[in-house]
């Protein structure tokens, strides 16, 4: 069982269709609101030595991610925070505040909790112009893969090379460059927090085509040797850039960094180099 | 430390005004979206007995409540799931799926999370007609202090009084009440969470008014002697009903089933029976 299997019980009874973007969606007079909703906690997702400044921070950018995966600009934010030490709860909110004002949103509510480890649960809700409403359904074969930045560095961190240390201490969700990539007319988009591999899968089960890509096009993360780099930016977790397809003709898209890794293929398969990539990237794992 | 005096770190970072409602405003065209975000979790909300259904119904209640409380109108849920068997989750959103559909409100997203303990977090969108918003504050001396239902009943069960367990495991959130006594001109509104003493001491904090209350006018719950009944009816916390405060010329306002329980007066104090009313309720305790 993993959460991608436990989704499938999920969607029998809320409707899949509920269940295949990184945010819900919901009318808003002449434009879209999205809504997403993200459980953070201390085993998990709280790496030692994080402070509780950036453990806010990052409770804010998870979700400021998956409303710049719909294109959408964040506008209102909410904390549910569960406290094993009440001394944690200012520089948590601190770390969220400053996030969120960077990104454009405010923080309008919450709640909090006596909890027997930190558990934060931020909710965002963002608005964008319906014909910019970008959705993990729309690929369509021919279209280039791309990706922003370059994936592998949280989790290069977590195996040992400190210089990627900002990249999951203090994530910079992709907020301007999800709306500039909405109004450009990318096809479909969500955001790489599971992995390349994972988010390519995710994309397979959303649309009516396949993905090819070259491993020799991938972003590497820097100072690592090779066959682990490559291993990092394919399978790798905890990262924030954006996935995302278009049509030949509209790149290149000025004003966001991003690199063409492959192509939507009309076969229904995730492949890499012409051979398939294995499903495999970061999953909790249930017994 | 208790909840109330944490809370006022928050106020410090977000603002005092984002924190003295069950829910945050957001303007909607010419309607106002109310949102609310609760987490509950099994150590200190989920009865032993409970069963997975009734902890999802009740997840999604708690945020209900909150949203009539507002006048509004529940439209949209989010839940953000925390499991440590995953075995569970069908029957919580089951249940959270069941509550969401008697009061009117669609589950368009969450996420799930491997968790040490069940954690649930709830969030809640509804909409109201600008003019039907009701507050915490917006109380005016003379108004009557009103109460839907009967409070106690959840701590009743608690206690040991058995015939009283649909108020804890089923609670039913005042969402048809709240909108009429908004249409009606109620003029504050909150809901009684933590008990009628500390919800009255809540309004004092949002109003420039006090409140007067008659003990003998305090529904009681059914079948428990009386110096206890009267506690539970005024400190026991986990009821779902509405406290509110309405000029006299609107009363009776049909459609509701509520009592007049006192006055709202010049005097900035909570007072029962002309005595100070304690400011005990259901709290948190923090180390």
């Amino acid at each position: 069982m993993d959460d991608r299997e436990l989704l499938k019980t999920v969607m029998g009874i809320v409707g899949r269709d509920r269940c295949l973007d990184d945010c819900a969606i919901i009318p808003f007079g002449d434009k879209v609101m999205v809504a997403t909703t993200d459980m953070l906690h201390a085993t998990t997702d709280f790496v030692g030595g994080m402070s509780d400044w950036e453990i806010g921070w990052m409770s804010a950018a998870v979700s400021l991610s998956d409303i710049a995966s719909m294109a959408a600009a964040p506008k209102y934010m909410l904390f549910a925070v569960g406290l094993d030490r009440w001394e944690q709860l200012a520089g948590v909110m601190q770390g969220a505040s400053d996030c969120c004002r960077k990104y454009g949103a405010e923080i309008i509510g919450g709640d909090i909790d006596r909890h027997g480890e930190l558990t934060i649960v931020s909710t965002g809700l963002g608005i964008v112009e319906k014909q910019y409403l970008v959705r993990r359904t729309g690929a369509r074969p021919g279209d280039l893969v791309c990706v922003t930045g370059t994936c592998g560095q949280a989790q290069a961190f977590l195996d040992g090379y400190s210089q990627h240390k900002a990249a999951l201490f203090t994530p910079q969700p992709r907020v301007s460059e999800g709306q500039i990539l909405g109004k450009a007319g990318v096809t479909a988009m969500m955001d790489v927090s599971d992995g390349i591999a994972l988010s390519l899968h995710d994309l397979l089960d959303a649309n009516s085509c396949g993905f090819s890509i070259e491993s020799a096009k991938v972003p590497l993360p820097a100072g690592i040797p090779d066959p682990q780099a490559r291993e990092l930016a394919l399978f790798g977790g905890g990262d924030y850039e954006l996935i995302f397809t278009c049509p030949e003709e509209i790149h290149p898209i000025a004003g966001v960094r991003y690199t063409v890794i492959g192509k939507a293929i009309p076969d229904r398969r995730v492949l890499i180099d012409g051979r398939p990539l294995k499903k495999r990237g970061y999953q909790h794992r249930w017994g």
